[in-house]
């Protein structure tokens, strides 16, 4: 069971998981629990490094950071005795889960659960700081964002779990987002392929990283909320899901922004010279679409990019003008990349030009398209992202109940 | 050198060490220092161990409180980095510094140094986390009240430094609490005798256990103020103290309540059934006086204990009432412990006397006496501690400079 950061804010909620904890233990199971540090201590933490050096060094940093899991790992351990159950809490390095050494954004090498195993088998429940590890050194390492489900995934492999929980402040994966669909449904259960496309596409429920570890492991993934009741979303191998549906889900995402170059000469050779300054100073490109111009000879290249990065890009793509060699670039922020996805897609034609035309019934204009085997995205005008929602939930027979 | 939690208070005071501690090194010096957690984070941090449980269990307790160290030693890590100075931080089990188990309160058994010094030969700083080390099965241990001095004069051992500076917020050990006698005068230099009954006595300044250590392995130990640019008080032995005063310092301590049971009968051999309990129940008692009664029969017996266990120590001895075999109890918080401290005594005769001479001219009573070799210790009522501070101040010859 993996608790996050909002599930274990104040001693109240950890209190709270404790009792959720102590009820699944006393139903037999054999339980390990991961949690985040405290809502908000990450930021507090990482803001009192920056106070204390204009650059810091990434393997301080990781020190300070990883305190907030002890501190919350200890605490859930201590609420789990007060609830009757043997508990203790585990630090990355008593494990020990071992690391490379990229600090702040460091990989899982290897996880020692003999003692986690031992103690479980003595009914013990092991609560283990997430988002930490020990690297070269004995240095503490962070995993970087979505560590801690990185972690419960890694442990539940490890471990060889029957189930990964992953509780969070949504109750599992649904159809499109309920903030924009009413009728959105939360789905039983999704395909691991679906789930990466989901988690790429701007979805917040897991991170990409931790779907790709679970795959390769053959980890039962579900995701629920902190508290609630339902069985939330289990996360399964494509031939589990029996509702093939040609489309599972909408996503939708407003962290991009595009750029496009006009004019660049030398057209058909023009890719490399774009995307090696920019993969160079590791900003992630995506969605790209080239078209040459009217002379055969000049395209035009669109892409986009973290809307974070925007500014790094936009420098890069300056400075490097005159390699580069194109007449001029224009960028634009207010843009939404919509996706469906499904399984489903694989053994249907069509599924593309349905969303064209329901999109374009809208009047919504499509300023680019990417696709893979079960999604396609395209790039809107960010104000029509919940009218291109709506209208593909909606295209794509997602509203009614089966 | 170590610097306690209000010298860590906020980043600018740990810049502000990182510039003490650069000038330091620019000077040529190989240095470690050892750092407490920010001003009021242990506090906050047992606070939090307290709201999620309602007796914490020490081993996760000590995993919480033992977060504060890392982040400040981190921190300084980080400062010293921007102030120019190749520093790592190290956190107890990275050393690592072993220690008992016994949680909250673990007494260091074996500190490895071998990569502190590989640093320092580099140039490098170790800044180390005080308070802390690594017990049975990998868990987090603290040393208890005043354990970064302890890590500190525990490191300066095993390192076999030339000085242990401990910056406090004193600027070193006075003839008497400058806030009470205004003449009162840092003392250069004084005794390691002499600084345990300093410690014993109520002055803030050191630990007994660091200076116990201190003693005991040869660490030339300085107490001087965080930023200070004076020399601060050295600690040394005693015929290293040049100027041999009768008396070296005027301490006075009001942490201490009185208790008196009266009408113990088997007077003789009442002692042992009296703080039998008190002993099992690991309440300290200091300054013991019995006297037979009247009857030659019947004794009382008065005795001091810590005033926070006050209540603690009446309800023991009331429970034992049948077996201690008194007649009445009372007891009295509103007292004071003034003591004049100095190896000096050793070779004069009639101090004691001299002191209760000027208290009995002032008029202030004396409810109990105790002395050791270089101590003289009075108990007196509470609201005379600083007319009998200032009183034994100028009675031994303190106000004046030599």
């Amino acid at each position: 069971m993996k608790f996050g950061g909002t599930s274990v804010g104040d001693t109240d909620r950890i209190k709270a998981i404790a009792v959720h904890v102590a009820a699944a233990v006393a139903t037999g199971d054999q339980i390990a629990v991961v949690v985040s540090a405290m809502a908000g201590q990450t930021d507090d933490l990482v803001g009192l490094t920056r106070t204390a050096s204009v650059a810091p060094d990434a393997r301080e940093q990781d020190a300070v950071v990883a305190s907030g899991e002890q501190v919350s790992a200890a605490l859930l351990a201590l609420a789990l005795q007060d609830a009757g159950v043997t508990a203790r809490s585990w630090l990355g390095w008593q494990l020990p889960i071992r690391t490379d050494g990229q600090h702040g954004r460091a990989r899982i090498e290897h996880i020692d659960t003999g003692e986690i195993e031992a103690g479980l088998k003595r009914g013990e429940v092991a609560v283990v700081a997430g988002f930490q590890g020990v690297g070269p050194g004995c240095r503490v390492t962070t995993l970087g964002r979505g560590g801690s489900d990185l972690t419960a995934v890694a442990l539940a492999a490890a471990l060889k779990a029957d189930r990964c929980d992953i509780h969070t402040d949504v109750s599992g994966v649904f159809t499109a987002d309920p903030r924009i669909v009413a009728r959105a449904r939360r789905l039983d259960k999704v395909a691991f392929e679906e789930m990466m496309e989901v988690a790429s596409s701007g979805a917040k429920v897991l991170q990409l990283r931790s779907v790709e570890i679970a795959l390769n492991y053959g980890v039962r993934l579900r995701v629920l909320s902190s508290f609630g009741d339902d069985s939330g979303t289990l996360i399964v191998a494509e031939d589990e899901v029996v509702e093939k549906r040609v489309v599972s889900a909408i996503a939708s995402s407003r962290d991009e922004a595009r750029i496009t170059l006009l004019g660049l000469a030398d057209g058909v050779a023009a890719a490399a010279r774009v995307f090696g300054p920019l993969a160079a100073a590791n900003i992630n490109v995506d969605m790209i679409v080239q078209n040459l111009a009217a002379d055969g000879q000049a395209a035009n290249v669109t892409f986009t990019v973290p809307r974070s990065e925007l500014a790094s890009a936009l420098t890069i793509l300056e400075a490097a003008k005159p390699e580069i060699n194109y007449r001029s670039l224009v960028h634009d922020s207010a843009i939404a990349k919509v996706s469906a996805i499904g399984v489903g897609m694989r053994s249907h034609a069509g599924v593309a030009q349905q969303m064209f035309a329901a999109l374009t019934d809208k009047g919504i204009g499509i300023e680019a398209i990417s696709t893979s085997e079960i999604k396609i995205s395209v790039l809107i005008p960010e104000e029509h992202t919940e009218l291109a929602v709506l209208t593909l939930h909606t295209a794509y027979g997602l509203d009614v109940e089966d």
